[in-house]
């Protein structure tokens, strides 16, 4: 199952880190805890909307931004997954490990 | 402050519509509560990651093709609210009454 935080938390930290902004500064910015906002760019904890709109707030991107670079690494997991079901099932469970090995 | 959860509710409920299907149908399918279902499509709770994937599925739709939409509906939000703000006060004050006629 894709699940929409673990993609969000992704776009956030990618987005902090092109800034060259550390986790502290932009907790201040937003006036959310450091320890909330790692664990929702890690994908550990959803992100209620309030907290979402003072992060990007934060950093001074809009939601429609964040939330189209979210769909888009959306759109690429699915295709990918779709792609590994409609293999043959021992390919599947290759091209699984293989997928794993790349990410990690 | 633009809430994310409520243009998901408002999209999530436009396409169960375009389905012609009810609450209870889809609730079933996603075996999510029609409670919580009810109160996600009015942007009154934040569905959980989980509890999206499952209502997409239920749904038929792509995660990504749902988060699209949320971005598009986000971008006219923020651009009708860049809009007002770049305003002078008075004429931000009769626009306003005028938004929110077309929207009521």
């Amino acid at each position: 199952m894709i699940l929409l935080r673990r993609l969000l938390g992704d776009v956030l930290r990618q987005q902090r880190l092109l800034q060259g902004r550390t986790l502290r500064d932009v907790s201040a910015d937003a006036r959310v805890s450091l320890g909330y906002i790692s664990e929702i760019e890690r994908g550990q904890k959803e992100a209620s909307s309030e907290c979402l709109a003072a992060i990007c707030q934060a950093l001074e991107l809009p939601l429609s931004t964040v939330m189209a670079e979210v769909s888009g690494e959306l759109a690429r997991e699915e295709a990918a997954v779709a792609g590994l079901t409609s293999l043959p099932v021992a390919t599947t469970a290759k091209v699984r490990a293989d997928v794993t090995n790349v990410a990690a």
